[in-house]
């Protein structure tokens, strides 16, 4: 249980400071940090139920709870680090009569353990199992269906039940070393195929044929695309543009912000190109914004409110040449979830710590121009921030 | 209003037989099905609120409540017929000095409403301005944030609130002209990248090599890959079996159960190719299997219901070879969703109609030696099926 996605000591802290005795995972992207199982169904469709118990006193004795149809990718998965299973629903499989493999063994026996019928009872059970039905239970509110919560509170009567998403969400905000390299290597790929889309610039291209070069470096990287806006011109000042059979001409900004998904974990970086020479004003705009990034980076260290780190970057911004730059966030964490903790806005006294991932960015959308936009990953360490790729954004000029 | 994603007809007539005024929309499936409207953030997070709202008597009223961040997708989407929208909270854009185009003055005009705040206030006025707030409104519980539901009905306390989901996938069961074509276009794209996969195969080649070249292939078409369930041999019996470093060798099964995203609508297609001459058992087993689809294929017309082509399927596949055969569903529509209406199930009364488009399936996993598995796309046509792809999912034999 040492090399974790989840942060197993952040989650003891935390658990202790609010008074929890378990925790339940609903949602995909918490399932899959809770236990490092990945069900498949639940992260392509809405419904499916998948839960993770995590007994705070008692991690070892943590459990999942499946569909019958998804137990293979339990024993599959090399990440799980969940030991305990409880399998609801009917799915039928035959047996050869060849000698069975340690994992196909180990999942007929799964498939043997009794069928609890249906998610929300199977958890009531490995709850009272636990001796949890009288305790403080943090339950991940965003993946339930209408009326779980409901049914959860009335199967336990005597258990106190508050949301966990936004505990989740907390817990999540510091990295394990796990977690920082697929973000390390999704950032990296991203970057990689950003580079591979422009080496596509000249006159005429369109943003749908630079778009699929960009999606087939990543996916060629075994990674999934996920987040990819791309724009030329003055269509690069919408901020979720999005890849049309609109053409590259000449002084054209082309504006990246994109980013796929490694082995659950996500990028999202911006990159700004130009064909041809920049305007005057593109130059001095993107280095404004540049410099807001780099300032933010300085910034950055384990102690700082993160409403100061926003300070920071809107003032360097302002003062290195767009006086009337207007924001409401410079960045945000990045994990399994594309907006993790913490976000980077004035109103926010989080302090940052030591592991947490953050995209610091400065984007600048003008109706009618271009939009420009800085943004970069970087992990918080003891004296400042590392980049989790090579380049730091800055403008690229294409011959 | 003509040619939509939406069933305008199927819609009304379901409203009337449950007596609904209006329906809204929350969830990312129905948003885009009920307007057009793919807003990004909802698609890949949970948690951002975007709401469709559809007068019954007066669809030329119907109304998007968005954030004002994904104004800009509202505008630049040409697929986006619903002409109303309400936006909410703060996004800041600059506006340059040269004249704007067009579809920048409408965003510009947009951003210029007034801003609603939050999605459910924005809702409620909404309604209200319809003087939907005494009807019967069906809500598609399944976006909606926890205490939504309640809030909504604290707001509205003279309106009688009913559950959508199922009525959602009520109306997306029949297809519009405009799904079909998007749905045959992924079939196809998904059935050429297991072609291109498939030419890589030789001994020692990885399960890993494969997918790529299958999710390349996806992307080149502008398509998402979304499932990508490959494995070789014994690996191959696991329902969801996903690609790892196992090498293939001759002699082994190659198993696809696979599809992307073209235009927000999937593909969900099994193919089986075997290295070299198959084994007779493989033989036998693969033609039971493909037998089985074929006798649904001939079965399958409007009027039969859902259970009778699960009869028909399951008896042809014991019959052709493998008489202990046994499965709890033979296929499912496809959609917007993996797993559309009709569900083709023993206890299923739905009848089959016209435009119906379904994954019809007869999967085979045996432990210790292999999966198995036809599954094909049709749209039900007036006399029968239409096959949405070239092949009908026979054994391929690789030299």
């Amino acid at each position: 249980m040492k090399n974790t996605l989840l942060n197993q000591q952040r989650l003891v802290d935390i658990a202790k400071r609010n008074g929890i005795d378990a925790f339940v995972a609903t949602s995909p992207e918490n399932v899959t940090y809770a236990s490092g199982y990945w069900a498949l169904s639940q992260w392509i469709r809405r419904g499916p139920q998948v839960h993770v118990l995590l007994p705070v006193q008692n991690l070892e004795a943590s459990r999942i709870i499946a569909p019958t149809s998804l137990l293979d990718q339990f024993v599959d998965q090399e990440d799980v680090w969940v030991r305990n299973v409880s399998r609801y629903g009917f799915f039928h499989v035959d047996r050869g009569e060849d000698q069975l493999g340690r994992s196909d063994s180990r999942l007929l026996d799964l498939f043997g353990q009794p069928d609890e019928k249906e998610a929300i009872s199977a958890l009531v059970k490995a709850l009272q199992a636990e001796g949890l039905d009288k305790a403080t239970l943090a339950i991940d509110e965003l993946g339930l269906m209408p009326g779980h919560w409901e049914r959860l509170q009335q199967q336990l009567p005597d258990a106190k039940l508050v949301p966990a998403m936004k505990l989740f969400r907390e817990i999540r905000a510091v990295k394990t070393s796990q977690e920082i390299e697929r973000l390390r290597r999704i950032a990296t790929i991203t970057e990689q195929s950003v580079d591979a889309a422009l080496q596509l610039a000249r006159p005429g291209i369109t943003e749908l044929e630079m778009a699929r070069v960009f999606h087939a470096t990543t996916v060629e990287g075994d990674a999934t695309p996920v987040l990819g806006c791309l724009g030329f011109g003055s269509r690069s000042a919408m901020p979720n543009v999005y890849p049309s059979e609109a053409e590259l001409r000449m002084g054209d900004v082309i504006r990246f912000d994109a980013g796929g998904r490694y082995r659950h974990y996500r990028a999202d970086l911006a990159r700004i190109a130009v064909l041809g020479e920049p305007s005057k004003k593109i130059r001095a705009y993107h280095k404004a914004l540049h410099n807001g990034v780099l300032a933010a980076f300085e910034a950055i260290r384990p102690g700082v409110q993160a409403s100061k780190v926003y300070e920071v970057a809107m003032d360097a911004t302002r003062r290195s040449g767009i006086p009337h730059y207007s924001r409401s966030h410079v960045g945000h964490g990045i994990g399994l979830d594309g907006y993790d903790m913490p976000d980077l806005i004035p109103s926010n006294d989080q302090i940052i710590e030591e592991g947490m991932v953050m995209c610091v960015e400065t984007p600048y959308y003008e109706f009618g121009w271009c939009g420009l936009q800085v943004e970069n990953t970087v992990v918080v360490r003891k004296d400042g921030v590392e980049l989790l790729h090579e380049e730091d954004g800055d403008l690229k000029v294409l011959a």
